[in-house]
């Protein structure tokens, strides 16, 4: 007998794995949880139907949202990511060692519960003593963080189900509070095939608020259409200005300083939605 | 009811589109072709199960294929395009007003018809009097022409059935003789994710042959993994010398002058493939 699982990624296309094993299917308090072992990606964790990472593709999306903020900030010393509850995020934020504190402020601890345990590679990290770990509402962490990150990193779910709020206009002008002076804030924003209005729509709120706005790309194949971006938000630094001979060559598997700068380099139909 | 197409890209994993309306399905002198009105993706053309294109994302690879190297090559008259029958490559190829001549060599010519009744945007280009369009086996033309392209295109394809032959050194070796002094050409190679091992070999191979050899990328969300490769074999014009400034800005919805330098910066994991 073949198990397969399928993600409808719109209402009228999908992607579809083989499963080896499934590991946990679980209605936590927030979201429907399942652990997956397909053949092709590896482990697989899964919520409200839709694939958040797998062993083979994560560290795409990982070091796509560490890495080009962290090295546009000169000294990240205080860093928070919102959601990422697997751990790759924090895992690698703490590849740079001038991060002296790195809070993971996760909404679900059920995510990090099973992300500890069958997902070890990516969220190992999350033990590292640097790493403060808090099961608790990032937007309202948020909103009662004043002038105390300098670098935010939102690693969401999709704005349906309980990260809906985290893409309202109003949580990124709590952000822009609780970064310091010159702080940096990144969150994902889905995909320009089927997403272009939420891409459009966060890149006009950021605008608003934030001087800088850039936006780049990724491709990352288990993600809707397989180009995810990233909006990243500075009140100084410009990750365009950042000097490709000035970031470290990391241990990484995607991003390179040459990376960094190709990035943000949009195709024309994606330039056109954040002009 | 119901009808999903389902394109297995790797045993183990695949893509699945709501059909609307299933216009074509036949088994030619070559291969199974179908064509499909998907609701995602608009008219889809399948070749052997592997999606050719679609309506919605064709202009990425039509333009990803062309371009790149119509940019790098100052006075490219006469231009070749082995497979393409449905006409999109062409259709890129002629924005250039310095191509005198483009030919087009497919093997098949049921895909050239179903491509031009039922794909007219992206097949009409192959009624322009600039272009010459041949039913006829792309190999033994590549053998049989001497010195007479400035560029080649070959937009083949999966290596498995009629394209099997296209993947070959001995074609390479062909296309280096087909082309003038200072030719260039261009191959789609799959993609990273599933497929390392055909790019790797493919560069190795085309390295014995071409002087400069480079590899680019860009996101076509109905291939497999999302990014998908292309490699460029070039006799004396490196595409990375070519300056933004004299790229000029063709009528395009992917490329541009900034994705003409960005797409040659590779993931660290492919760029490793192709050292």
């Amino acid at each position: 007998m073949e198990l397969w699982f399928t993600e409808k990624q719109t209402p009228v296309f999908g992607i579809t794995a083989k499963i080896r094993e499934t590991l946990v299917t679980e209605k936590t308090e927030f979201q429907d949880l399942a652990m997956i072992d397909t053949e092709e990606f590896g482990r697989m964790l899964v919520l409200d139907g839709m694939v958040m990472t797998t062993v083979k593709d994560e560290f795409v999306y990982h070091e796509m949202m560490a890495h080009p903020a962290l090295c546009t900030h000169p000294n990240p010393k205080h860093v928070l990511v919102v959601g990422g509850g697997d751990g790759g995020v924090i895992r690698e934020t703490i590849k740079h060692p001038e991060v002296e504190k790195a809070v993971l402020v996760e909404i679900d601890g059920k995510v990090i519960e099973y992300s500890k345990k069958y997902l070890p590679e990516i969220a190992g990290a999350l033990d590292n003593p640097r790493v403060e770990v808090q099961v608790a509402d990032g937007y309202m962490h948020i909103i009662e963080s004043k002038n105390k990150y300098d670098v935010i990193m939102v690693d969401s779910t999709e704005p349906v189900g309980p990260a809906a709020p985290l893409f309202e206009r109003g949580f990124y002008q709590g952000i822009y509070e609780a970064l310091k002076d010159d702080g940096i804030f990144v969150a994902q924003t889905d995909n320009p095939w089927f997403k272009a209005d939420l891409i459009q729509r966060v890149n006009k709120d950021v605008k608003e608020i934030f001087p800088i706005v850039r936006v780049y790309g990724a491709n990352i194949p288990t993600y809707p259409s397989g180009l995810w971006t990233f909006t990243m938000g500075s009140k100084v630094h410009d990750p365009l200005e950042a000097k490709e001979s000035k970031i470290p060559e990391l241990d990484t598997k995607y991003y390179t300083p040459r990376i960094h700068k190709a990035a943000f380099v949009l195709p024309k139909f994606v330039e056109d939605l954040v002009k």
